[in-house]
């Protein structure tokens, strides 16, 4: 199936899920290569708009996200992919989610989980960019 | 909270996600002000990369997704919204999820779920853009 990467400048966004909570972990951005190595390999692979180059999630820290289910929506422009995350979490903020912070009715965010990991403890030099 | 708009040319990508399954329905695109206007009614309202406007979800077919719960990722350039859909589904192809189809080992897509509405006699005009 062709992905529609042109639509967003050669760039889909990629939810990832964790395949047996159904919580949505994160979101990154796929080119067609990063797709192509996520497949190739089974575990995630991203593009990173800031370091302008294929970045495997976990290559530091340890905590790879291995694909159990590849799915596209109907306008192929975006990807969800179900996987097993390996590790306390993927944000480098020392959670499970990225998604951990909840916006109020008044605006304000507010931290609704709690840390399952320190990050200052698993990351030398892989931040999410 | 401040919301990283700028890092996506004006838009950030919005995972809406059924709050009682967890099953992760759709992306769309929001602006400031799409969000704006989703805060201040309650119910998803995206902007149309394509029509080039604020494009509010079920505006045609009644499936209006009512927010439960808005979270933001660690960078603020990403959000989820935990939505109750109404409705039988979101997608303008007549399912509950835009991500319906999954994809193989060898690359080929299939349709991993059932149809759960006919879109000819729910749809007039509105499409997914």
């Amino acid at each position: 199936m062709d992905i529609a990467f042109e639509k967003g400048g050669g760039l889909v966004p990629a939810i990832i899920q964790d395949h047996r909570t159904g919580d949505v972990l994160m979101l990154g951005f796929m080119n067609a290569p990063a797709l192509a190595e996520t497949q190739r390999t089974g575990e995630v692979v991203f593009f990173s708009r800031s370091r302008n180059k294929l970045w495997k999630k976990g290559e530091t820290s340890g905590h790879l996200l291995k694909v159990k289910e590849l799915r596209v929506d109907c306008d192929a422009d975006a990807l969800l992919l179900r996987v097993e995350p390996l590790g306390p979490g993927v944000c480098h903020e020392g959670y499970r989610s990225c998604f951990f912070r909840k916006i109020g009715a008044d605006g304000a965010a507010s931290v609704a989980e709690t840390r399952t990991f320190e990050p200052e403890k698993v990351y030398r030099q892989e931040r999410k960019p």
